[in-house]
């Protein structure tokens, strides 16, 4: 396979500076890396904040952003294990760790303070060819279509992530808030695949179809319930076991505090900035809540993420453009009029 | 062992209403109940709020109170199964409960529904012939010093369990905020027996002493200390693994959630009437913190709880004066005069 | 609702003695106790052992036997909580434990040293009225077909148990040896609803239709596969997680070890007299694997079972013919003639 | 710090044949690795057999041997991330493993099919310098005893691993088998410092007294006891709930399992050729018997290994002497003369 010296990427120079379709080297992976020749990627809300740096986190300058890659290994250093020319591979969130602090050591490597993270603190997926840690970069079955599969590197593991901090049994209920979403939909299909019995909660009559032909059992539709709590308890026999916060607003969170059945967890999954969770100790500590925070997923999360969807049991909706259109879906999300996933060509 | 017709104990007629000491009949035990002859109960803050009745939970009236009650068993039910009289038995909160709801068949009885509650919906240990479920009743070794023993039945429980729920591994660290009191120095020596390493907060030098005599390798002083959260980070390497909460101010459970240590566990365990307990989500995320409501044991807390005691392993610091007194240990509880654990002697 | 005095059952005195079926005296509920209408009772070969006494715990004689019985509550005792007449209820192999020893403390009811059981120690649901401990007694959903349901009693549990042991996550392979049988194909459908992936293993050509039909996706014919081990470790990338011995042959259960992917467990479920199973120890530890015991499941575990048939992902295929009839079926197990699952009408 | 060019080793050609010490060549790291200055190093039983080559496991050949070396970093690759010059390490069994396939993405990288091992695939602590995949080489407090903490990267970590598969909570009761020799005695230590209750198994009176001054609570001797099982069913009060098999006689094993309480867990641990572990299907099932095999320990349990032994919880009694007499101890324990654990000084 010859590997070109330059390469077509979207880069910017500084934080919320003109992002820029452009030719650039292709990088040469150190002896632990993977050089990836990207066809797909995913474009995240996140990367809207890494352009624009208002996270307290700086990212690197220039950077190339994208965490949501899904592409080919064409050349690896020469400590890399496990990997062949020609497999697929894909670039995730976590871009490498340390591997033997306490939190590595412990599958928590999301948790890392070395954490390197793609089109973060490391040029991530709007490139051609970009270069990944060999031990964190994500195995994708061959065959798989690799357009589909790049929302599953973030959006997918995500939630699928969350799902498991629940905690929960097969046949147990749980409450997605932001059903209808790009991530809720995904959730509805991995909570399907785990044997749990769905709650989606969203606002109007075609979510509400959309969400039951996913596979969710009861729907909620916030903009008609008078009583959300009330409705999703008696539906459920007493309140969900888990409930999946999807959507970011603080009052849907301490709405699913109400709805969790005792014994129950409370999953927070989104970073909306500045946002608080607020629960009454006395219901807390009598009905024996747990609220847990859910990051991204480790190593085994995504492989397992990525095995139901190579499977089949996930459908993801995307929209593909060509990786030199970037700057105008930053437009849209910044407007809020994104609808769905947008995914980047890299050849165009 | 003969039964006398009737008894020594301490009633109120209505919530806030006199406390009586005097003559009341033997009850008799129902088919699935014991007739302990209680020796000593602990007197609880619970107590308080029974006889007060300003919880959102009406009580029995008229009441005998008490939940933590160390006796004998005189006679039981036709039902009975794995009792003999003559043993040793304890009246703990949870008198009685379904046994076959959801919770219950999950050892969750604690949140049954029906959960029957000692000297609050059902006459308790203030007197010396109280009847129990005898499913419920915590069974105590022979020869256990039943003074000392009967605040483990709530206090010593209590405080297990919220260190159980923390879901730690021997050798990890533990915060126990308000060490120094009573919950709180139970909880130390319950934390040391199970492997734990414990960084003790609470105030002044007396304190800190104390809590170092029962085993925690770090005090943390409130009143001298400008930053608790980099204190207890530095002291533990990066923060604590789990924190428990047994006192109940707001700012000191916000606290806790910033020195425990990604991935770690906050348990509240206190039942401040009103309080919240609030944290940022991006935080809360990110670190993948935990938060978790423990209330009282369930039959296996217990029978563990009591263990240790029975062991040697934990002492407890009481004070016993006769079950006539009870009504000024009320009013130096209302007046926040309380010191260490008082014990009453039904025999006085 | 009328109670008879008299009803209809199959009783013998002796074990290996007639079986009789006649009319006997209704029983009366102690006050812990259901009084159940038995409408339909699942026959199990457990059942051939009760009537023969050739296991090594003696039975209650005369006895009425049978532990998979679905009715309706007609009456009960004093102490009982949770159930109202007209309630559909189950009974099951564990009839009753003392639910205050350890074992019970911790939801391993079935271990309870005084466990008493239908059918065995306890007079079963081979008649048409028969007595039930309240906390024990399975809870059927209203609408419930009782005939299909009984044999989820003991058959259904007991497989969903054998899975639970195995603890797998959703995705994972699990192997069931003799998943074209009675339990088997119960297996296979538990485990779909799991999220599990499974292997199934069974003889010739019609039960390999009958396990894929059931979602098996993967079948092992042992009466034409010349390298169980090998096919199975290359059908699933290694070897399964999870392996369940349904059948219950000592080369069957050897070979699970091998099957099975380092980390993995094989879980023993079946009760042939006499049988070993057998492991070398530097493989087992090499390859850490775990053999698991599974008994019968917890009430919990019985709960589940019926929601997962409730909820219409469990098929049982039965024939139903009359109590009058079950000296044949008896006669039809002991040559091992027996196709599927019999149920008896005990109207008939 | 100024590194040699040449150090002395203790090598051999071939499986069986000279162990030289003599000058070799100091090894260059790898980008991955660290290259440590070796200054003590256990002797294992499993050094024997890489010399030997009587495991079904070719070792590299020539090899040095030795897997618990404990030293100072010297230098280190271009990819080394988490250690400095300076820092303490220690080598140990698993050398290192591809951290991307199943087995390492949870944690289970023991089990990696490309692990490789120290003192077996890869030359070991039998040298002055060694080479160690900075993943895997286990961090060592500054200040620690490295001759003392040597034994510890070995033999302590895998009899803490072996408790740790049992999954005990403290309180519970577990029984060692071989109590008394050099596994035993680290394991009896282990376990008290996670809280659990020990039953020390081992033959006469010295042993007795040393494992008491350990903290066994429980001696039983096999040189005079009749009826072993019923001894510890008796001491606690049914069975313990974890048994450790540090010995490796069949007949310790299959005893193991009869003086486990049910529910309980009988691990295996160590490697005798050709040994099988046999348990009555039966008991087994009816008993919810589990069998585990336990290999050695990942990063995560090494870390809380050395923690234990660095806080001053774990005593090793061990003899040093010169790496170059290590022919002679070789000698001695294929004589069965070994007693203790005997460390070399890499200096002499």
């Amino acid at each position: 396979m010859s590997i070109p010296t330059t390469q077509h990427a979207v880069v910017f120079e500084t934080n919320g500076g003109p992002l820029e379709y452009k030719q650039i080297a292709v990088p040469t992976p150190k002896p632990n890396e993977l050089l990836i020749n990207v066809k797909y990627s995913g474009v995240c809300h996140t990367d809207l904040h890494a352009w624009k740096g208002d996270w307290p986190l700086p990212t690197k300058l220039p950077l190339v952003g994208g965490h949501e890659g899904a592409g080919v290994v064409v050349a690896m250093g020469s400590n890399v294990q496990g990997w062949e020319i020609g497999d697929y591979a894909g670039i995730k969130w976590l871009n490498g760790s340390c591997m033997n602090c306490d939190f590595c050591e412990r599958t928590f490597e999301p948790n890392c303070e070395k954490a390197d993270l793609s089109g973060y603190t490391h040029d991530g997926s709007f490139q051609q060819y970009a270069t990944a840690d060999a031990v964190q970069a994500a195995k994708i079955p061959k065959g798989t279509d690799l357009a589909h599969v790049a929302p599953i590197l973030c959006a997918g593991v995500t939630v699928y992530k969350a799902l498991k901090t629940a905690k929960l049994s097969a046949g147990q209920w749980v409450a997605l808030s932001g059903a209808g979403g790009g991530l809720g939909s995904l959730a509805i299909q991995y909570a399907k695949a785990m044997g749990y019995r769905v709650v989606a909660i969203d606002g109007g009559e075609e979510k509400g179809e959309f969400v039951k032909s996913l596979g969710a059992e009861v729907y909620v539709d916030f903009t008609k319930s008078k009583d959300i709590v009330g409705e999703i308890r008696k539906a459920t026999g007493g309140g969900v076991h888990g409930a999946i916060n999807v959507s970011v607003s603080e009052a849907a969170i301490d709405q699913s505090v109400q709805y969790t059945r005792s014994c129950g967890t409370v999953v927070l999954v989104g970073l909306p900035a500045g946002a608080k969770v607020t629960a009454g100790v006395f219901d807390a500590v009598v009905r024996s809540i747990t609220i847990a925070g859910s990051y991204v997923g480790n190593r085994a999360d995504t492989s397992e993420a990525i095995d139901f969807f190579a499977r089949g049991l996930i459908q993801c909706r995307i929209k593909v453009v060509g990786l030199s259109e970037l700057p105008s879906i930053y437009t849209l999300m910044e407007e809020g009029k994104i609808l769905g996933r947008y995914v980047v060509d890299t050849s165009k």
